[in-house]
């Protein structure tokens, strides 16, 4: 078979599961995901003699350590992933749930029923975990799902996903609910990308060149962001304590992940007040700071930043700073340069923070907390697929409701239109 | 200007203009509505006048006195989009609508605001209230938008869309939220569905030609649906004098619409005491009957139905006729030919009235009521600006709400991520 026929084959059986996935009980699904953690753990060994293979390859094509390091299935790594099994087997399915019933005038009633998407590729870089993850979640809605992991973790994932289907078909559901793309080339990922028939929506995860490649190439809706370039807007009303623990958070805390602020956008009448302090305290992290003039001119260690800063998503310990003379010239700064992501307000005044929240254009608009919470967990969704800038569908973090949509259910006694 | 250059810069004012209507009020929204309806009347011999343009160029080219009848903007025309944007008028305004308040644990409470998707393009075919109707609720539900409609109404499009402008202008929004493409060539169209970065979504309006050329040159996400294959299914159980009353509705109310119903699905212990009855009732209509084989030995008159008439939507007084051996076979037949439209059972049987609304998955289903109730207003959603049977985003009719999305709000007090 060429690798067009075989993609289009798992296209198809992935497509003729998630009918079976969507009549799915939640006990049945709840079983299937506990089995798999239970197989994790007895095929541990299995799992990291298949891992080894893909830790050779990986050295012999000359990848970084780190990029070692997060290839690895340490027991660790197997631990995390059973404990998010069972994590998601807590979680409340929410396929079958019915909402807004109303009753019309000729008596029909009207209610909205959550059902599965049906079938998703998820796109993803190295980290095999992300496997288990992905799996665990679409599976619990009733989805089917093909994954195409990085090329250096192949032979990790087809461990896995031998597991995943093994564990379906031993639990009485179709063993194609779950596949992986069994070769390296990109060819299979355009040809995925062209099964518009058979597959509802394509998730991928990685960093900006992949989600880019994936866009310009797929005639299926893709879920995603490219980057989180995040602000914090010290108001001049705002507790400049609060702000320097805000900010402060947002950028170190972990900076190399996309809601980690990017930006410092300060009230010209606090910035005297407020910089030199903040600044102290970056230091000890030893982040770099790039300002504009007037900031350059209260911290004069700053780099001067250039226009090229202000759309940067550093992922790193590099901030950008701006003073500006009013509220509206941060929002403005935010609407040129910002990516639709999360964007903080530090403030005091009731109706700038109201106005802040209104007209920022962000998947996440906070007013006096960090930009860190733009996370599933965090915002009480349970779990997280991904995050969303793109507004249809879903915008901001993507929790197992935004892995299913809904249909109109309509109970009637014999009603026609008149 | 090119075609090119000018389509660019549209979508991007268009983009502009999205933020001020993003921040609009309901009343300011609503005084620019009022004002169109306004103009509409005032100005009525002018765009009867530049409605007479297109009648001529219709005649020119031939066009059917159908479809001459269709671009006509006749007084009565006039007064249905009159009476279109009172009603739209009375519609709650979806946009800052908050929902769904959860407090973390760590005091962070957590909602969702409900916010324009942005910049909508519209392409649709020759009817011109459709300018009025589309732009009424992208307005309403603060979206900017761009509109193309069928070369031969042009200049009424262009005399409607003058009259929008000037409304908006004239009550303090921006005269570019709502644009008529102003030139006939497909190149417009082309470029117009390659502004992923301005235009938020797509929605096409016509038949399945035009809706199938815009899928397959759109970079942007495109709501619709292809087209309406809809089943009625007549179970062993059902109430054979309501099956006839459904049936009837639903295939001869309007036959020319998508939910008017295309295949009658019958099981075979009933279709003795069904069918006889249910043709002379669709006798007295002339529709047309093509049946299976088991059909056919029942209805002697029917003509034999070949494979392609199950996938077809004839748009028409025809229907094709199947007798199945159970519900599975209905819903298998429903899976394999339907098209995620509506689809009914007529039933009284508790048990299979709720696994068919469960298991069919198309956008509206319904139990003892005629597939004609997929409608925006039959639904209750107070307006429809289409159907969709793709399921992201949107599955079945789409109201204001779904010209909408949610972000993300949150309110602190100084909370950092630990």
């Amino acid at each position: 078979m060429t690798i067009e026929s075989t993609i289009i084959e798992m296209a198809k059986s992935a497509k003729s599961a998630s009918r079976m996935m969507a009549k799915a009980s939640m006990d049945q699904k709840n079983k299937t995901l506990d089995y798999i953690a239970q197989q994790l753990q007895e095929k541990a060994d299995w799992i990291q003699e298949e891992n080894k293979k893909d830790l050779a390859y990986a050295r012999d094509k000359g990848l970084s350590n780190a990029m070692i390091d997060r290839l690895t299935i340490s027991q660790k790594v197997l631990d995390s992933m059973v404990q998010g099994l069972k994590e998601v087997i807590q979680l409340p399915d929410p396929v079958g749930a019915m909402s807004e019933t109303r009753v019309r005038p000729n008596g029909l009633r009207v209610a909205k029923m959550r059902i599965p998407l049906g079938v998703i590729g998820i796109i993803y870089e190295s980290r095999p975990n992300v496997t288990i993850d992905a799996a665990a979640l679409c599976l619990k809605t009733g989805n089917a799902i093909i994954l195409r992991g990085g090329s250096e973790a192949l032979h990790s994932n087809l461990a896995l996903a031998s597991i995943i289907s093994q564990a379906l078909s031993d639990t009485g559901l179709p063993k194609t609910a779950v596949q992986i793309v069994p070769m390296r080339d990109r060819e299979a990922i355009l040809t995925l990308l062209a099964q518009e028939e058979s597959i509802d929506l394509i998730i991928p995860r990685g960093g900006e060149g992949l989600i880019r490649f994936v866009v310009d190439h797929s005639r299926i809706t893709v879920l995603k962001h490219y980057k989180g370039v995040c602000h914090v807007y010290v108001d001049d009303s705002a507790d400049l304590s609060m702000a320097e623990e805000i900010s402060f958070n947002a950028k170190v805390h972990r900076p190399g992940v996309c809601n980690a602020m990017e930006t410092l956008l300060v009230h010209q009448s606090v910035a005297d007040a407020f910089l030199p302090a903040m600044s102290n305290r970056f230091k000890t992290e030893g982040v770099e700071l790039r300002g504009c003039p007037k900031t350059c001119s209260i911290l004069p260690h700053a780099i001067p930043a250039v226009e090229s800063d202000w759309p940067e998503e550093y992922l790193d310990l590099i901030l950008s700073i701006k003073i500006v003379d009013s509220m509206e010239e941060a929002m403005n700064h935010i609407a040129q340069y910002g990516s639709n992501h999360t964007e903080t307000i530090v403030t005091s005044d009731y109706d700038r923070a109201h106005q802040f929240l209104r007209e920022v254009d962000s998947s996440v608009v906070l007013v006096n907390a960090s930009t860190r919470f733009n996370d599933g967990g965090q915002l009480g969704l349970g779990a997280e697929i991904g995050i969303s800038t793109t507004k249809l569908h879903a915008f901001g973090p993507m929790g197992l409701e935004e892995l299913t949509a809904t249909k109109f259910v309509v109970l009637g006694n014999g009603q026609v239109r008149v």
